[in-house]
């Protein structure tokens, strides 16, 4: 059953309760977090954030590569000065290689998808690690501070990765 | 000052009372959603998701070409046979152009960076059919309902978008 009549229906409900109109565009707390798109994990409750505090980036296992449009937006035009990078035990990148995914594309699809690279990962710290890495040496990316967590989706809490 | 304290302190409170560990990894209601960063949308809240319900993918703009690593990610290896895309007014893309944008790095960080679109656009409605279409029409993406929302900042409330 399409998800439309309970999201059209949640959404009425939350509106005719709504008090927060007149939040600004860039975040109050001038910081952007990336981390996966897994339903597991919900920002807001799980950091504490409130509507206007943060920009929030997912996608397919949190990855920066992927997120570099959207840092660079955030950062030059929005403000921001500070990112969390979240990524998360039980990820779904870790079940697989790029390989594996262009080979069943291909023959699901019949498309050659070679030249796309999903961006799955076999170490988890070290996924993240690469992460930081990667928008600490990139050009584009301010010098802000970059913290790298691994959110346990067994217990609900964050852990720190350092080198 | 930095956000790690404050995630961590309310994440410690959130995992104190954290019930929520035996979710699976493929999302229950077989679903993906596309939206923006932006800092004032939760799409827990004002959609009525609940852990482990959606995939959820959040980019600047809420664009679907930069959302399609981890569309076919979802849909191919993980089982999602929905696709919402959101998009919402005041939005920051719609402020610029990719050359301000590119004219404001080459300034500031001395890197030419003419081979990145940062997908901005000037017709909010268009956005959102544009980005449907564009899922529709990628021979990547399989063949499964996609409906376009526009979220209204000021009053919460999300409207569909129809041809």
């Amino acid at each position: 059953m399409s998800l439309i009549k309970g999201i059209e229906s949640a959404n009425a409900e939350y509106s005719d309760k709504f008090t927060k109109g007149d939040l600004s565009l860039p975040p109050a707390k001038k910081a952007v977090i990336i981390h996966c798109m897994d339903a597991r994990i919900d920002p807001s409750t799980s950091l504490g954030f409130q509507e206007g505090d943060v920009h929030v980036i997912r996608n397919a296992g949190g990855r920066a590569s992927d997120a570099l449009r959207s840092v660079i937006i955030s950062q030059r035009l929005l403000g921001t000065r500070e990112i969390i990078i979240l990524h998360h035990t039980d990820c779904g990148m870790l079940t697989f290689t790029d390989d594996k995914l262009r080979n069943i594309l291909k023959e699901e699809t019949g498309q050659s998808v070679d030249h796309i690279s999903f961006l799955p990962f076999g170490d988890l710290k070290q996924s993240v690690l690469d992460d930081v890495k990667f928008l600490q040496d990139n050009p584009l990316v301010l010098d802000v501070p970059i913290t790298g967590y691994i959110y346990d989706v067994k217990t609900g809490k964050i852990h720190k990765v350092d080198r």
